[in-house]
């Protein structure tokens, strides 16, 4: 299992089924025969296997909402632990979300009945990994989940195997690749933007464009399901690219005294803030909570 | 002229008709009556009127290739000179690409008949600035083109009129927000990441994270049309967030020895290149044409 291998798995096409497990991992589609996740953290995560392991899944056919793996029976899909993201599928999932890396999902018998096949296991295609956040799952404990988007055609075109390939990679038009990171603005975060003059609340550059200058709005409470956070500007951070990642991502997060620190708790100096913008602490508290921060976890 | 407004007017749903320039001016929808850009370089465009004054625009009904202000003969849409972006209604589309503003689009008798009112003017929704780039028009002069892509219902809705809200902006699920930026990635880009252990080719900084590191992969000459580049590893830099989005937007570039150069041609340093890794100088100078950095434009 020392190679990963990411995209489609060449003579394995989109809905190709599999007896078992086994018969799925020599095929090279999901190569692990028990886990759900086949990934580390250093390769990132290359397939998942959704088959009704865990009680908080969730199915919605182009849109996976993914339970991480650790601290659930097998027996009963019951969690009876925290789980850590230290889990090596778990790591695997985040690396795959921070690069843009394609997930190939197969699944089960057990899984969703609308979506899963009658029997046995199916390729279902590519996803990427949108999103992840800790929360307490139905039993309590804490659990990780990923939410994965299915792949349009054109972006999983940057993932097709190699062989298929005319000349080299040189196929212009073919593909746009994967949404590894998708910056949004609202009027809202407009606003905070103009008030701070573009310059970053955590480390205050400006970046310069030859016309104007370039900087983000973050939303510190995301605006997307699960977190449903408000188009507020006391909801909204601006911030430049590498801190808005950063803080997107649980690499950075705001303490209660508006102090930036960093994931192993480190302080980086404080936020920036100009009178007039009140930053909600409810919500920079929901932020340390999804990545864990207000927890034991490194 | 001066208050700038981004979305849509209130009374003024998508699909509204115009008798005249002016009654689209007095409505709110396209505030100017001559020009086909509304807006400027500190504030950003708002709206565009497409009404086949320029020979190189192109409809294509929810994607609009939009040509530049300037150098026209307004008797017969040819070019007679070269556009500049220091232009106000070209600088005002450039700044709302950087920002995410949406852009509203009207739509007059004279457009492709495919996508335009048989009489009068129409407003047509909001769309997004993607792209922009330098080329040379059909008359041989060189025009600034805007690649301009339809909003989805669920980005529009960032940008309703403020009267229609329920209280104030807390409107969670309503809006995921204008794509303001979009980074993609790739077999190929992965490739280069790793080479790179993720630090940036200008800067040095590696972006730590709870679990791995964070960079993106930089497409010197852009896969998306009209760029056509490819996707192999001499196109593409492992970039930190700040100096894609800055590469992205021209305010960086590489010139022929493989020195950083802002926009104003200040050296900033070398480009970090690792042996094994070669950097195609055709893509780089392909980049620095598109944004005019090989021309006498600031």
């Amino acid at each position: 299992m020392a190679d990963y291998y990411f995209g489609e798995i060449q003579g394995n096409p989109v809905g190709t089924t599999y007896a078992s497990r086994q018969e799925a991992a020599a095929a090279g589609v999901h190569r692990v025969t028990v886990q759900g996740i086949s990934g580390n953290r250093i390769a990132g995560a290359e397939s998942i296997s959704v088959n009704g392991g865990y009680e908080d899944d969730e199915d919605l056919g182009d849109e996976i909402i993914y339970t991480g793996a650790g601290g659930n029976d097998p027996a009963t899909g019951r969690q009876i632990a925290d789980q850590t993201l230290s889990q090596a599928g778990n790591a695997g999932m985040v690396v795959s979300e921070e690069n843009g890396y394609p997930i190939r999902v197969m699944r089960g018998s057990n899984g969703d009945p609308k979506y899963s096949p009658v029997s046995g296991y199916r390729y279902d295609g590519l996803y990427r990994v949108d999103d992840h956040w800790a929360e307490a799952g139905k039993s309590g404990y804490r659990i990780w989940r990923f939410r994965l988007i299915r792949l349009t055609l054109r972006e999983a075109a940057a993932y097709v195997p190699i062989a298929n390939l005319p000349v080299g990679n040189v196929r212009p038009g073919r593909t746009e690749g994967v949404a590894q990171r998708i910056v949004r603005s609202t009027q809202v975060s407009d606003s905070v933007k103009k008030l701070y003059e573009h310059a970053c609340q955590v480390c205050d550059v400006q970046l310069r464009l030859p016309v104007g200058m370039y900087s983000e709005g973050a939303h510190i409470r995301g605006l997307g399901k699960p977190h449903d956070g408000p188009d507020t500007p006391d909801n909204v951070l601006c911030l430049c690219p590498n801190h808005h990642a950063q803080f997107d991502l649980g690499g950075i997060y705001i303490d209660a005294q508006f102090r930036v620190r960093d994931h192993t708790g480190a302080t980086l100096g404080p936020l920036y803030r100009k009178s007039g913008h009140m930053v909600n602490q409810d919500h920079l508290s929901y932020h340390r909570t999804r990545f864990g921060h207000d927890l034991d976890e490194p």
